[in-house]
């Protein structure tokens, strides 16, 4: 039996939406025990619960807890700060400053735990001349300069698909908290940590930074291919309308898919050999490139490709992704069958330890399934004190 | 005098790119001792090094030492498995399975040094059915799904702009080691921890999972919004060309933009109050905004929006964010001028813990610059052996 690296550790979990949230997930499947604190009517991102959860939701919250809390009441609050003495960590992704209006700040919890690890996740932090932001994944795209390099060349900017800002503030929040933790263990030191999405994504844009250092220029928005000197470097369209993504990063490469799309000549030719040299044909090696792929389907031209030993694949719709074979048979995605949510598929943790355990799968909490659990074992209550606390409407 | 976190952890860093020097760089940061352990010419990613280095390159690797080694001769093998015994950890993103073939691979490491960890960063991982393929940050962003809903409605896929699966994989792959370290601190069980940008980035498109599970349909490809039930979400063009991207979350948000844009009739209106009445209105309402926002200049439609407690923000391109001025009063971006580089804008650690010292910036080091601090202090090697090395190519 192979222990788990995070057994022990109660997390006391306020956070909402994605950020928080996915950083408690990682946390649960590594074994901390991780209550999930929500206000009275449950999450806002449970939406309508029942058959109207999303699968987002349901993705996010197994393998937790849940109570309820009514943090503005002051009996709720007390609750809270006795649950603090009880627990290693306590995160929550409320907008800055939410926690201090609520009389729960940093120095509050200290003065009831001194050992705890507090974390507080958001948008642009507690602090600095734009901290008191609203901010959403959306908008911290913007500020960060994701959406001016996504998009077509003379398009509009774009998004990045999906909630890129959100999950990178939550794995960022998770890695702080984790460098905390160990830090407590080895001296003792308790603290405050903070994540902010604008900080998180900084490093994503590191070619275009470095494009803008070597050039003075603002790097082009280009939908095709990132800013740096490489060619080829893009997405080819396929006969049956799919398409397929490469990139070239060795001559060998070159040779190889060269002769593969009937254009053997070219392989040896020493005007196309190097990135200096192909560079300015780019437009060209593209159309030579589509010539071929426009005669094979997505996937005979990413198979073809691929035994080639080219670095290729192709673009994937969501459907295909969750049905990956791949991982699917690494446990990272698991088929299960939910009770009104029927048919699911739930990720696992991608942390892999292989010498440690991760949890089995098990479902998200309904509201408040574990006050009974959580109230009782940890703060003595017993079932008529934790039903008048119910009827007051305090939990 | 507060304590670093990884104060005496030392980490042998054989990472290249983006994905494991992003990892070890955030180790640095928090205190580790990071020794680059690059192949004889340097590491691929400083090109032709001097005023050539990539600006991502100092970025990635400020705080770090530097030695060369040659990982294929029998004596670079064994000094490395004798650095293997003082070390805690030994990274590196190869492609799976290139350890093994060194005869490096875990069993080897793990007989030098039970406590260690290692970590293997990649594209698939090491195992499954599809762990053999080639694996950039643009073929991930294929495979992944992302790049099926990047980009505008009845245009190609498009990438994310910047290196999302890269980073995306370098965060996730610093949260496992630091779970890896913190279970070894708890239980003594060192372990190898792999990270995979595939898995990586699953979450990173969780709403489009949800509207997958609850229409059944595959999201549709759009520039402007995320999947899901909320309008206005979008991004709208201003008098000076500029944009500003915005989301509405609450109804108190939805009457304040309203009254913003010269539509307070709207506001009140039943007929608009709500998601589920403004979703099908959607272009009509984003009409309405974009007939406001281009009487504005980007600046002052943001500031006015900001000001109505609206979450927004301007698409700013990289230049700006380089020199904001939120970021660098954060300390998260310093200006600093390189002997070679000149000036150059350069990240601290996006992590952070109020009770632990982040170390100060230090410029990324010139390839083997440490090799008498390292080979000396910790294998006890004289000027004249490590001379001999550097001769014979080993260093």
């Amino acid at each position: 039996m192979k222990p788990q690296a995070l057994q022990g550790i109660r997390v006391l979990d306020l956070t909402q939406i994605y950020q928080g949230p996915y950083a408690s997930f990682l946390m649960a499947m590594a074994g901390a025990e991780v209550i999930k604190i929500e206000p009275i009517g449950g999450e806002r991102t449970r939406r309508g619960g029942g058959v109207d959860t999303p699968l987002a939701f349901a993705m996010l919250n197994s393998n937790k807890k849940s109570i309820t809390l009514d943090l503005k009441s002051a009996r709720g609050k007390e609750l809270l700060l006795s649950l603090v003495e009880k627990a290693d960590m306590l995160i929550e992704n409320y907008a800055a400053g939410t926690m201090d209006r609520l009389g729960l700040g940093w120095d509050v919890l200290r003065a009831r735990n001194p050992r705890l690890i507090y974390g507080s996740a958001n948008g642009y932090g507690s602090y600095g001349p734009d901290w008191d932001q609203l901010a959403m994944d959306h908008t911290v795209q913007a500020m960060s300069g994701m959406m001016s390099i996504t998009g077509e060349d003379g398009g509009p900017p774009a998004r990045s698909g999906g909630q890129v800002c959100d999950f990178m503030g939550g794995i960022h929040f998770y890695g702080a908290l984790m460098t905390a933790l160990l830090g407590r263990e080895r001296t003792g030191v308790g603290t405050m940590v903070e994540s902010a999405m604008l900080e998180a994504i900084y490093f994503n844009i590191s070619s275009e930074y470095s494009h803008y250092h070597r050039t003075g220029e603002i790097p082009p928005r280009r939908g095709d291919k990132s800013a740096g000197l490489t060619t080829p470097y893009g997405r080819y369209e396929c006969r049956d309308g799919g398409w397929v993504a490469l990139i070239i990063v060795s001559e060998a490469q070159w040779k190889s898919l060269a002769r593969l799309i009937g254009r053997p000549e070219l392989a040896d030719d020493p005007a196309y050999d190097g990135n200096p040299n192909r560079n300015p044909k780019e437009p060209e090696i593209n159309d030579m490139i589509t010539a071929w792929t426009i005669t094979q389907t997505r996937d005979e031209a990413y198979e073809k490709m691929k035994a080639a030993r080219i670095p290729v694949a192709p673009v994937r719709d969501v459907e295909e992704v969750m049905n990956d074979r791949h991982l699917h048979a690494r446990g990272m995605l698991n088929r299960m069958h939910h009770p009104y949510m029927g048919d699911v598929v739930l990720p696992s943790s991608p942390l892999r330890l292989f010498e440690y355990e991760t949890s089995p799968l098990r479902f998200f909490p309904e509201i408040g399934a574990d006050k009974h659990a959580v109230l009782g074992e940890l703060l003595g209550l017993d079932d008529a004190a934790i039903d008048e606390l119910s009827r007051s409407g305090v939990i």
